[in-house]
């Protein structure tokens, strides 16, 4: 596909500007350059890119300089992630606080954020801004919520809702909101493309979930971690609910349990239908992304979103 | 004092201004509750009030929005150092991530930041959004470059002003430098209270680095935590200079020397001038300031400006 080469070439000149960032001391650069090594999917990016496609006029320089904002202000939440986590590591290679210390992912974390919010103001948009702004308070405000979530088997499907949007649901509904601003868009236009960028970012934490109880290794990172970190998701708060009283006390010994045998709380999940009612969620999400993206106009901006959340739902890692 | 009367009133409004955040979440406004109760001595926000005094038009509301960001974006670095340095305490009350965990230090800064920035948005100053996404920019390299400096006993003289300069006079400097963007004063008011904000904020710096080595424990805080944890600061890297090499290898079992005897310590780092040259430092950040602070034209600013250089190289806590 021609367009996919377009935005393909435009990633690579994302991943260039973001990899320009020259400061002198030694530890900045090292640390900088080990986070940007490995090349995410940049989905976010790409959202941004292909929502701000639709106006020519606009300089490609300033698109550019947007997909990176995104880029860095979704590093720099992985990177607090993974210090929040204790995550050893991220997209397969060793986390900063591994490799350095948890001081040096809270602080390159930092760097990277206002390195975002610096490109930001160099761009100059008031409405970008103030999206951008509040979509990164709203991300700390779902993974603060989130750590309440650790071993309480009373949250409500309500919240896990809301820690999905906030978390994720957010970066991706900015991303391709402030897509649509830069270009000046109607408000028709940016109304459904923020839609369905907000169901799809929701879309992609519930299949993370789900694939976080995958049997089979090849999600790239260790499986089974949210049961045993103790953090409840989907699957887990769908057969809970399920569960009568001598599966439920079964599931709390899973929970936060380092030596779980997965064999067992799979089987458990599955048949409580935990997997199957994350799997209907998942699908509604799909259904209303693909509602908004039928309602956006351009056709060539249409039809990369219903590729986009295709991939989304049928990803297998 | 008249204007004294002044600031402090306006300084409670700060404070209102920060303690009206309204988040639903329990965790969130608990968190946010506990970091904003201990009342702080507010040098940058007053920094910032003062140096917006000068324009009565500007609109009373905006002085105040601005000087709560300063304000916020300093507790929010207070947050991530206490993470970064593992502290358990932060003006004399539990840190956060001492009573709740380093993740939920990690997010409230993170909260924190990103509600400086949507304030600073509304604001809509071009200028003092690039000055402040800057300044928290080289805070977070003055913090990074400071992690470098730990145990590390070739650091240069250079090396630890940088550290000074980016870690603290930096915020300093943006204080009152936004104060006078936001008035649209003329370039000198803004170069002459930028340039004696940065030297105060050395000052400050290198006096906290002095109180460290104060042997009475009425500063309210640990003392000689900086030489047990291994940072090397002004006075360690004065007596290690003037040091030969019998006293190196004594100077060298002290630092990140957790069972340290300070009386020994103090003693040889004072008889080897690290105290005194320290001194000489803070008298010379102390006369920039004084020289910056006379070539400001508005009497009552000046002298304010006088007033809180004075405080800070006599301040014994």
């Amino acid at each position: 596909m021609k367009t996919e080469n377009i935005f393909q070439k435009e990633l690579r000149l994302v991943e260039s500007l973001i990899k320009k960032d020259f400061v002198k001391e030694k530890t900045i650069s090292e640390l900088y350059g080990h986070v940007f090594k490995s090349k995410g999917k940049k989905i976010r990016a790409k959202l941004n890119l292909v929502s701000s496609s639709q106006n020519k006029k606009i300089k490609q320089n300033n698109r550019i300089k947007l997909a990176a904002i995104i880029e860095l202000l979704h590093t720099a939440t992985l990177v607090h992630d993974d210090v929040v986590d204790n995550s050893p590591t991220r997209r397969g290679v060793k986390s900063v606080n591994n490799i350095w210390t948890n001081a040096h992912g809270v602080l390159i974390g930092d760097y990277i954020y206002s390195k975002a919010f610096i490109y930001m103001v160099d761009i100059g948009n008031k409405k970008i801004l103030k999206e951008l702004s509040n979509a990164t308070n709203d991300i700390s405000q779902g993974e603060l919520i989130q750590l309440d979530a650790m071993n309480n088997l009373k949250i409500t499907l309500n919240k896990l809702k809301k820690i999905s949007y906030y978390k994720t649901g957010r970066l991706f509904e900015a991303s391709a909101k402030t897509g649509a601003l830069l270009i000046n868009a109607n408000n028709m236009y940016v109304k459904n493309i923020s839609n369905y960028a907000k169901n799809l970012g929701i879309l992609f934490q519930i299949k993370d979930d789900l694939l976080d109880y995958s049997i089979q290794a090849e999600i790239g990172k260790p499986v089974f971690q949210d049961l045993r970190e103790g953090k409840v998701t989907y699957p887990f708060f769908y057969a809970y609910k399920n569960s009568n009283s001598n599966q439920k006390r079964e599931l709390e010994k899973m929970i936060g349990n380092i030596k779980l045998n997965q064999k067992n709380a799979i089987n458990l999940i599955t048949n409580l239908g935990g997997i199957e009612e994350t799997k209907n969620l998942a699908k509604k999400y799909f259904n209303n992304s693909i509602n908004s993206a039928e309602k956006i106009r351009n056709l060539k901006i249409r039809e990369e979103m219903i590729e986009l959340a295709k991939i989304a739902i049928n990803r297998e890692k």
